[in-house]
């Protein structure tokens, strides 16, 4: 499914019902037919905080009843608001799991750096207004790739069984007043991608060396980060699954998001700066 | 200024106070430090309908003080809501009137084809499930560049002295699931994009031939012409001016729109139809 956070109290079911999964349960209660107040539980593979967006979550329940797979997206869709929306369903096997199944996340911050603050995409980017050094970043976010404690990112709530992460990707690309940031992870902690945008954007904005991101690392203690960026420009891009699932890796042929143009995408390539 | 239209009644003042004028009007008061309720009048380029947006409206207004130009920028903001802001101010010529003086006017329709609906970009653009044909509606475009009474395109509420209109380009660009249609014209009728965006997508599903774009022009009445399309998807992108007054004709490097990549921007070239 994809989803505007901004309405939203984060993905996780809470008592006021305001949440994306409390949205989707009842939608697809209400669409099997079950009396009202029941719910259809739901296991999704990343939990997004308050305000963060989705593109592609991946979410699985035991269906208890048979439909086709496109009457389970149009009908769930009925009773679900403007902003949260069933994209595409499958049927799984039947030890399929959304989040333990998943081999890799996919995120995307977008941040918008002018002069003055947005207004159209209020609440969908992040905002900085001092210019940005987009090699310096790149030289920062090289110390992050790989297998490291990333506890110096972590979110005191954060309830990971380890704070050793993978990371196997950070591209960043500018497209005239926005830039794009790309991870890719096995998994993430909470508030990680938020923490090291902070990090990132303090770097490139020239108020700490490139080398300031392996101290923090180094660290293994949040103190030393800068603060978490705001949730509005995050954005969960899904997961990976093992190919012979097949579960589809996006959910439009473009995703709503300032792109790097075709014959630009590797981040090595250089990109032009205005266009 | 920016804005995104979502939650407001339009550009034009109302009495319940909920319009993008009246939002303006009470945060230049509150700038220059007038008395609570008091407004400073404005006069914008475009007067935008509810749920539209604008990327650069241009608005002027008599300074009741003198200030630098930046600080009616960051000044102002301070007061307005998050989904609209100044995005630059200059002095001008006592006699510029941003209505008046505008010579030509820009809109874009931002379009979504897919067989499921939006959630990211609800109230950000229109929505069509069936597919659609470049060649035919650019074919049916045609048909309306140049001089022509365009009543028939025409809201009952249209408060123009005339319909007719010099339309001065339409371009139509495809980017994956997203379709970005570009119009410029002298002046637009009330809701004459939304509803020459009806035709289009009528058109463009294959519901009537491109031929019939020339037969609903020359009825020259309301009756022919499909249903406006919604709010939603509809920017202006801003006015032109004489080029002597050096009005800025956009506010961002990169507006947030999706974007046709550098090298396929003239429509004639032909347009990756997925990327």
């Amino acid at each position: 499914m994809a989803y505007r956070g901004q309405n939203y109290h984060g993905w996780q079911s809470q008592p006021d019902g305001n949440t994306v999964q409390d949205k989707l349960e009842r939608a697809l209660a209400a669409f099997v037919g079950l009396p009202d107040g029941a719910i259809v539980s739901t296991m999704c593979a990343g939990r997004t905080d308050a305000g963060v967006h989705a593109l592609n979550q991946v979410v699985h329940f035991d269906a208890p009843v048979a439909r086709d797979e496109f009457s389970w997206v149009r009908g769930t869709n009925r009773f679900l608001p403007d902003d949260i929306a069933v994209q595409w369903a499958q049927a799984v096997p039947a030890d399929f799991h959304a989040r333990n199944g998943a081999r890799g996340r996919r995120y995307a911050y977008l941040l918008r750096q002018s002069p003055v603050r947005p207004a159209i995409e209020a609440g969908l980017c992040g905002w900085v207004f001092r210019p940005l050094d987009l090699d310096v970043m790149r030289e920062a976010a090289r110390a992050l790739i790989g297998e490291h404690d990333f506890s110096s990112f972590r979110s005191s709530m954060c309830q990971a069984l380890t704070p050793v992460k993978d990371v196997r990707g950070i591209e960043i690309a500018q497209l005239g007043d926005y830039w794009r940031f790309d991870f890719e992870a096995n998994a993430f902690l909470h508030h990680m991608v938020r923490n090291i945008m902070g990090a990132l954007v303090t770097i490139g904005s020239g108020a700490q060396p490139a080398s300031w991101m392996a101290e923090i690392l180094a660290h293994r203690q949040r103190t030393l980060a800068p603060p978490t960026f705001p949730a509005a420009g995050l954005y969960f891009l899904g997961p990976r699954y093992d190919a012979h699932l097949a579960i589809p890796e996006r959910t439009t042929a473009h995703d709503w998001l300032p792109q790097v143009p075709p014959g630009h995408s590797r981040p090595d390539e250089g990109y032009p700066r205005q266009i």
